[in-house]
């Protein structure tokens, strides 16, 4: 265990942990005070790590992560979605005419991309509230520009860093850091390209207005 | 004082605890017991809630968002820096050299795009620590199709949003909202963007193995 510990980065008191909450299965028992662990191990803490360290998902999400993937009937995709459902945190759904509304909205938009999205995605009360949160504010709400862009990073980028292989820990690992870490890339360089625009937008303007 | 909480939605000892810290300019005296307050007041209480609810900026980066928005030789543009800077949490740069190799690549990118960005930008550094954090995980850290995607967005729909008039209060308000539900909704798309083409791609080639 001390080499596992060394190899993995991983404290001995936290691989304890994750072995009697079943999130890492038992080494082989060699001997009385004595186990082996192999390279399955390492590939589950290092899975584990991502989830906890980058995803920042609670011990019972990655309880139901590492069960779909040890459930090895659950096809491929199924596993997949597991681990992205457990990634977004539940938005509970108001029971008002504008959440309604807010709701046709995004259903509409998913089935007019033609995207296959299970109805129970979280992610579809997640748009639904800021969708509402928009229209409230009298903000535009066309999505349209945003999901086809989102639907070209996805198809020409992220989804081909998950390898279509058996070891079904390193796909969703890379599902679940290429999720995050190509969403806060996203996300510094839309504020970058904003603060590039006002500089080019509003500084021109109001020079233009005061010469 | 009543009038205002009433049509602002702002409690009233919220009201006064905003008067106190400077956020909210004093009304105008009319009575020992009465001050009349104006349309200024309750565009300064929408954007306080707007910089606290949605932003969740704490009250001290909201008083330097405020004071950028007093200061009228302050140019529109840095006054929005102002706010844009106030949204992203730094990052505690690392003196390492991998720190400095994914650095010198954000500084590249950067340049190379031609966008014109403070060199104190936090979200510089915001990205630098993703692309490290890529790098270190053996991911594909070529930002260059996310940059353009991110000034396409920015250019064609985020920035319009921001009216180019004296109302400062109104541009920061636009400013810091759209950042915000624009990137919210697009965190949205993406990941229901990820698993329809996960149901595409993965279900469609284990058919095909299992076939």
């Amino acid at each position: 265990m001390s080499e596992l510990s060394a190899r993995s980065g991983v404290a001995i008191p936290t691989i304890k942990y994750y072995l009697r909450e079943g999130l890492l299965h038992q080494g082989e028992q060699v001997a009385a005070t004595r186990a082996e662990y192999d390279a399955s191990h390492l590939r589950r803490l290092s899975l584990i790590r991502a989830l906890v360290e980058v995803g920042r998902l609670p011990i019972a999400a990655v309880k139901k992560v590492v069960a779909a993937i040890e459930d090895e009937s659950l096809p491929f995709h199924n596993m997949l979605g597991t681990a992205h459902h457990a990634l977004t945190p539940p938005v509970e759904p108001e029971p008002t005419p504008e959440w309604e509304a807010a709701k046709a909205e995004v259903d509409a938009l998913i089935s007019d991309l033609g995207w296959q999205v299970s109805p129970t995605a979280p992610s579809r009360d997640e748009l639904t509230q800021t969708m509402m949160r928009m229209r409230r504010l009298g903000m535009g709400d066309d999505m349209r520009a945003y999901a086809e862009t989102a639907e070209r990073l996805v198809r020409e980028v992220e989804l081909d860093a998950i390898p279509l292989s058996d070891d079904r820990d390193a796909a969703v690992q890379a599902l679940v850091l290429g999720t995050i870490l190509y969403g806060r890339a996203l996300e510094s360089l839309r504020r970058l390209a904003q603060e590039s625009e006002s500089a080019r937008r509003f500084t021109a303007a109001r020079e233009e207005r005061d010469s």
